[in-house]
């Protein structure tokens, strides 16, 4: 059994590393902290912290209980590697980095509304011409995946005068927000976004969920804000979309393949405005607080908090 | 004196004098509206409807009473006309309006936190790379101009979670903003502002108000945004900041010469974003009504509202 308070950083990224062994540092002094792979004795590590960690790695750890994401998915977890189910996985879940989201989120839909994205191709050629613009009172913003983060960005719309809708898979109850929930109501709530803001978790169900079919249930002319994942879009249907008039356009924030490769058709469409995952970042600072408060809940043989359900897949 | 109703409409462009006519046969059906220069009788005329009046053209109506403006400002009706004094001017002050530009405002402002011009420009050359940015409550807004619309503007902001201080050349209170006033308080105000927003009136006393010896008051690194007028800019002085790193860069709504010319250095200047005067669009439909009630209660004896001061000069 371990003596010592050990965390095990498992990460693809030095500067990363670098960043979450100074918070921890800063927040909990008397914990040890080791880099994989000059870390000793796997067989005390029970907590590790991990970014894109190599494939079956956790299988060098025989007494790991948790595996603690440092982002707020995990799929770059899961994707080389299998978790044994006795493992908690964690995930980010911080109030600061939601509020980062939906202020992003704000961000690109008043830029549309604003018409910013049209404003900087026409300062590129000199170009003086006004373009109409639609009030927030007289827009609705539809929110496919209204959960933890999905309501902070519905909070903030109401806020600036917007009319929200949102949908998930289970039904959810907001005060001024009209929800929708699972397949069966899918459509009514596409049929009511405007600006589609999606901010769903990865799972097997979200999968290119963004395509043809639900981009034809907006109504016409609606614009796209993805802020969720790269995989939820079929880019193919996107085009096509915007090209026959269907969508005015998108803001895209994620991707298939980040960096987005450079001669992806994305870059140069005039329609699509593109941001390098930039939506909300999870900070080491504001992070390390909850990564230390579920070492101590392990220790203690206390409830972990925001552990990953496996079944929901998020 | 006269026996109908009429008003007429002095504006040298065509398609905003439609606009201003429907309006009014919608709003007020039984109101005669002719056009300058074919209106008949002018003796008989108390009431005209103007922008950008030719020179002296009011000399031409003897029994005038009101020049209602089309827009905010009076300066296209008095830089070509002497208005004697025993006429009222009035101004367009419209709810809409203001949170219209309060909105814009916000957008340029979020626009500039979370690095829009900057993946706008990184788009251009298929370039992913992320910038950090600042958070709402880290930032101060400082309004220059905090007066019926400023203070429209400063209530969006804190509901946003920005910290706002205000500028004016009176005294104001306004819960949860820290408001300066007169020349005495301005470089305390000023060393606030992280994001100047510019709103104020034209005047003798804010023409080039926006100089290097205001910009070297604000802390380093500060933004300018200019939704106010664009004689208030001493151009060469902005530009020569941004050179210097005093200022971040600007985002610029109005200009001394509007369209902005072709050859200006603004419009390929990376820290400077242009918009083309869409702040806030004062529609005749949203107008209208106070024009009419204007109108009403010049024939009636009645107080006028939204008449300018030209002691003040706004």
């Amino acid at each position: 059994m371990p003596t010592t308070d050990k965390i095990v950083i498992i990460c693809d990224d030095e500067a990363t590393t670098e960043d979450w062994r100074n918070a921890i540092a800063d927040y909990a002094p008397n914990m040890t902290v080791e880099v994989y792979p000059k870390d000793t004795e796997r067989e005390k590590t029970q907590f590790v912290l991990v970014f894109n960690p190599p494939e079956n790695v956790f299988q060098k750890y025989p007494n790991l209980k948790v595996i603690a994401s440092m982002a707020a998915g995990v799929k770059h977890i899961t994707k080389k590697n299998k978790v044994s189910k006795n493992i908690n996985v964690t995930k980010v879940n911080d109030a600061m980095h939601h509020d980062d989201m939906a202020n992003f989120a704000l961000t690109l839909t008043l830029s549309h509304l604003r018409r910013l994205p049209v404003y900087f191709q026409q300062q590129n050629q000199a170009l003086w011409k006004t373009h109409p613009y639609k009030r927030p009172e007289e827009t609705t913003i539809g929110i496919m995946g209204i959960g933890t983060i999905g309501k902070v960005i519905g909070t903030l719309m109401l806020k600036n005068n917007f009319k929200v809708t949102g949908w998930s898979r289970s039904k959810k109850d907001i005060d001024h927000i009209k929800t929708f929930h699972g397949k069966d109501q899918r459509n009514a709530f596409l049929e009511t976004a405007e600006i589609l803001i999606c901010i769903l978790p990865l799972t097997k169900e979200t999968e290119g969920i963004l395509n043809r079919e639900v981009f034809n249930k907006l109504p016409k002319g609606a614009y796209l804000i993805n802020i969720g994942r790269g995989k939820q879009l079929v880019e193919a249907d996107l085009l096509e979309a915007i090209d026959k008039g269907q969508l005015a356009g998108a803001a895209l924030d994620v991707f298939r393949e980040e960096p987005l490769p450079k001669q992806h058709p994305f870059w140069n469409h005039k329609s699509i405005m593109i941001t390098p995952h930039t939506a909300g970042s999870v900070t080491p600072e504001s992070a390390v607080r909850k990564i230390a408060s579920n070492y101590n809940a392990m220790k203690n043989g206390k409830k972990l908090v925001d552990v990953v359900d496996f079944e929901k897949g998020y």
